[in-house]
Parts: C-alpha cells; sequence; structure tokens
C-alpha cells in the first residue's frame, strides 16, 4: 500500500466532520470556523514508542492513548475539543496495523465529537503527533496559574497505577505482559474533559496529570506563586498498589507519571460541590492538601513527619546526563 | 540540562507575541483569539532525520527546513500564518544544538510574524512535528480543486535542484558534503506566502510542491476533476541542472521532491497578472502548461513526442513493498 492510499485509508476509517468544519482533509491545510465569542484552545503532543507507551502495545491502545492524552490537555483547560490533526511516523505501511490504530483514536474522538481535519504521514521510527482544536469561552478557562493559599488541592481518579503497570511490564520475564494486571491503568487513560468544563466557574488553577502528582503540581504553584502541602494519608490508589508497603505506594502516587488525572486548586468556599461534582460525573475526588504561603512543596505522613520519595516525576532528558 | 530547562530555553529563545495570541507557552494548551469575519487555517507535518532532510543537515537549517515546510502549506491555501507549536523528539538535550535550531525556527518565523505558542518536548529519535495556524478571509482560501479546462499551469521558482541536492549529497564520497554547489536549494526553501495571498482572487487552484510536480499537480487535477498537459521546454530549472542532458534534468524537474514552490491554475484573462506578480514578488512564474478536459496527466517535449520520467515523484512508503 502506498503513501496516498494509506492516507485515504486514515480520511475513510476517521470522523472528519464537526462543529465548524469548512475544509477537513485532502487539501494543504484544514479550516475551521471558530464559533462566534468562543477563544481557540490548540495543545500538540508527540509521542514515542517505548516512550510514551511499551514498543508491545496494541495499536489500538497507541490510537486510543494519543488521543486521550490530548483530550486531557484540553480538559485541564475546561475546553471542550471539536478537531484534531494526526501526524504519523511508521516504520512500514501496514493497513491491519492503521486500521486498529484509527479505531483507536476514533473510540474517542466519537465519543467527544472530535472530526480529524488534517494531518501527514512520513516513513520513519513509530512516532505520534497530534494536535488537538478546541474552543473556551473567553475568562472561562482554566489555568495553571491562580491558586490561593487557603485552596483545597483536590485530584480526580487515582494515583501511580499507570507507573505501577509501567514498572510490572519492565521487570515482566516470560509472560509476554500477559500477567499484568490492570494494564488499562497505562493504556487507557480517561479523559476528564466533562469535569474540566464543569470546574471552569469554580477551580482557581488546574494542570493535567502526566509528569506525575510533584513535578506537576510544582508547575501548578510555580505559575500560581505559592507552595503547597499535601499528605499521604489522603493519596487515592488503585487496587493495584493495595499490596505495597506505604513507602513504595506513596512513591508511585507522587512521582508516577502517566495518570492523566485532573489535578485542581478549590477555593474552600465551594468545598461542597465536590461530592456533587463525583456523583454527576462517576468519578472519585479526593482532597490531598491544601495551598500554603510561600514556595515550598512538601508532603506529611500520618506521623507528621515529612516523606520525600527518591525520585519526583518523570524527566524525558534526566537519565542522559 | 534536563527536560524543562530545555522547555525554559525554547520558550527564551523564540518569539511568543502574535496577533491575537491570549495564552502562550507554558500552561496545558495555548488560547487564541482568532479575528473577527476570518477563518482559521492549520497544518501540521512531521519532519524526520534521513527523511525530510539529511543526518548530516545543520540545526539551523533543519529548524528552517521545518518552518518553511509549514508556511508552504500557508501559502498554498493564500492564508496568513500567525502562529505555531513545536513538537521535538531529541535523542538527548544538547542546548547549543536547540539554540540553533531554534535561530533556523525563528528566522522564518520573524520574518512572517509567527510566534510558538506551544508544543512538546521527548526523548527519541530526531524528529520534528509543526502545527501552523493562519487565518483567511471567508471565501478567499486557495484550493486544490477549482481548476478549468483552459486555464493556464503556473509555477513559482525553478523545480528540480533540491533533488538533485540530494542526489549529489548521497553519492557524495569523502567531502563530507562540502562540495555540494546550491545545498541551500534542499535546505531553505522559499515559503512564497505574500505570492500565495496575491494570487487568492485569482488562481482557480493551487498546491504547494512537496513530493514532486508530476505527483502534485496529480493532486491538483484529481481535485478538480480535469486533465492537465505540460510541456517540458517550459520547466524552469536551476542554474544547478544546466551541465545535464535533457531527459535527465527534466526528470529532476518533474519527479523531484523538496522544492516548495506554489503551483496553480490561472484563467487564461488573468494571464497579464504573471508579470505584475513577478515583480512586485521578485519571484520568477513559469506557465508550464494547461489545464484539458479529462483526467489524463502527461507531459510532451520540444518534438511533440510524450515524455514520461521513470519515477514520478516521491512516495514515503513505495520502497517497503
Amino acid at each position: 500500500m502506498d503513501e496516498f492510499k494509506l492516507i485515504q485509508q486514515i480520511q475513510r476509517d476517521t470522523r472528519t466532520s464537526s462543529t465548524g468544519v469548512k475544509l477537513g482533509m485532502g487539501d494543504d491545510a484544514a479550516i475551521l470556523e471558530i464559533p462566534a465569542g468562543k477563544h481557540l484552545v490548540v495543545s500538540a503532543d508527540m509521542l514515542n514508542t517505548g516512550v510514551h507507551f511499551p514498543a508491545d502495545t496494541s495499536p489500538y491502545d497507541i490510537g486510543y492513548k494519543c488521543m486521550a492524552v490530548n483530550l486531557s490537555d484540553m480538559a485541564a483547560m475546561g475546553a471542550t475539543p471539536h478537531w484534531a490533526l494526526l501526524s504519523l511516523s511508521l516504520p512500514k505501511s501496514d493497513p491491519g496495523w492503521l486500521r486498529s490504530f484509527t479505531q483507536g483514536i476514533m473510540s474517542l474522538a466519537e465519543t467527544f465529537a472530535v472530526a480529524i481535519v488534517g494531518g501527514d504521514t512520513t516513513s520513519g521510527p513509530l512516532s505520534v503527533g497530534l494536535t488537538v482544536l478546541g474552543t473556551v469561552e473567553p475568562g472561562r478557562q482554566l489555568l495553571r496559574s491562580g491558586a490561593c493559599p487557603g485552596d483545597l488541592v483536590v485530584v480526580s481518579g487515582t494515583l501511580g497505577g499507570a507507573a505501577r503497570v509501567l514498572d510490572l511490564l519492565q521487570n515482566d520475564t516470560g509472560s509476554g505482559g500477559q500477567n499484568i494486571p490492570d494494564r488499562l491503568l497505562l493504556d487507557r487513560p480517561q479523559p476528564r474533559v466533562s469535569l474540566g468544563q464543569a470546574l471552569a466557574d469554580y477551580a482557581s488553577a488546574c494542570i493535567d496529570l502526566s509528569d506525575g502528582l510533584l513535578a506537576d503540581l510544582g508547575h501548578l504553584i510555580k505559575a500560581s506563586k505559592c507552595g503547597a502541602k499535601l499528605e499521604t494519608a489522603s493519596l487515592p490508589a488503585p487496587a493495584l498498589l493495595d499490596n505495597l508497603d506505604d513507602e513504595h505506594r506513596w512513591t508511585y502516587q507522587l512521582a508516577g507519571g502517566d495518570d492523566y488525572e485532573l489535578l485542581f486548586t478549590l477555593p474552600r468556599t465551594h468545598a461542597a460541590l465536590i461530592g456533587s461534582w463525583e456523583e454527576r460525573y462517576e468519578i472519585r475526588l479526593s482532597i490531598i492538601g491544601c495551598i500554603e504561603d510561600g514556595e515550598d512543596l512538601y508532603c506529611t505522613k500520618p506521623d507528621g513527619q515529612p516523606f520525600q520519595p527518591a525520585k519526583t516525576g518523570f524527566d524525558h532528558f534526566a537519565k542522559k546526563h
């Protein structure tokens, strides 16, 4: 199958209609009409094999995760996603692989009514570049800045599951990954788009968790010019971490990447909303700490002593120097 | 240098102000205000080492070419570029390499007032994903469709130079690329943004030349549901092709990729404009053929006989099957 047939297959297998698509795939660029009174929100991610997903990940799950990661950025802004551009670097032309990959992409694109309006294909090492575009009402965006001392620190879902799965996979010998429980914690993060939109009028700051709780909360408090305290006893854990000792579990929860949950700060006057969001969006929300004066980020154990994990988050270049 | 310092360096070294930037780099997404009455035009490209640029290409020229290729897509739409997102996969964290690369990006970004508003960095094989966003007045976009029988086929600049440089590089032994003349034909294509905007009211169809003249004209006539005839005698050549025999030269001009010139069709009633565009934009424009009924694309030699090059254009996956 040549390049143009591959592109045709992508066009055929993807949803290309959404609000405001004046010109979709097939020309030198897409043309979109942004609804009057809305701002454009745009984010790009590049995902590489062996970095963002293990080399044995199924093409469906690679597609799914690439879309989930980008939608998670939209969620963290309180934005509504509408369109995406898909750039694919593929080692070979494999229509079956591509079909499964696009099905993974489309499972989320359909759920969130996102149209694939353009992109690029090239030969090369497996790599996926996705640009997602959405809209937000001016003034209703969620930013990393805006957290104030006294605000509650809240997180959706559970923490550390994806990193634990990754470690189990990397230490797996012989099972071919078949014996890894809860692998979907790594492969299929749930973009919290509806929650993000609901938070827009109440949360003072928001970020999605990609590098790990401490690293991403660090970005948030730096942008907000404040500090934060976390309590290990409040960190939500998936069942997969139940059999670990405390310090091992806390390390996954504080430093493990790839959870793609929303981390947000909420003025205490809105604390009562947390329960209603949990019910409406069928999602667990946990108060894990609070924003403080200063610029320190620290974590306390149930006995009141500080806890500092050996690693603090994923750094793409940390191991090279 | 860790990942976050790398990102800070990119932020510091790139232009982040342009029209409508409500929120630039540093959050989960950028927020842009699209001017009232304009449509958004968006395009994404992924460029890999060894595919889109030889492995020995300087970081400055890699940055330059990535931006040029994307701006060329905006030019082909008649759009005005404003913003870009840069996704970078890098084998190692090298601040000097990155500085030179961003200088290449910025040389064009400054010229065209394009702000880098977001993106991503990851470890992995060298690969650049660029998304460029611009605007166009509704109805003034240039499309691949719209060519009509009788229209002139016109091309900017010269053809085949980039492919010839690439062949010379690949057959180069020992000089380390130092003896290759006119290497900038490959490394620094000129995005024809102003020309594209000028064409918007007159050209019936337009595409930029990335895969080669025959391949890209093939896309244009397929979208326009018509055929086309080219004349080898009219194909513009750079001086680099002067010492080649006719068939060798024509093959580069018809099938060589990477020229990033604009190929457009023009109703004959507007033929007189060609000279004024050449003067105003200081660019060579050549009438190389005309649009015909049917769906055939063919090329005639000065003796009236047909000419068909052995290869017709670049296909990323052609060699793999």
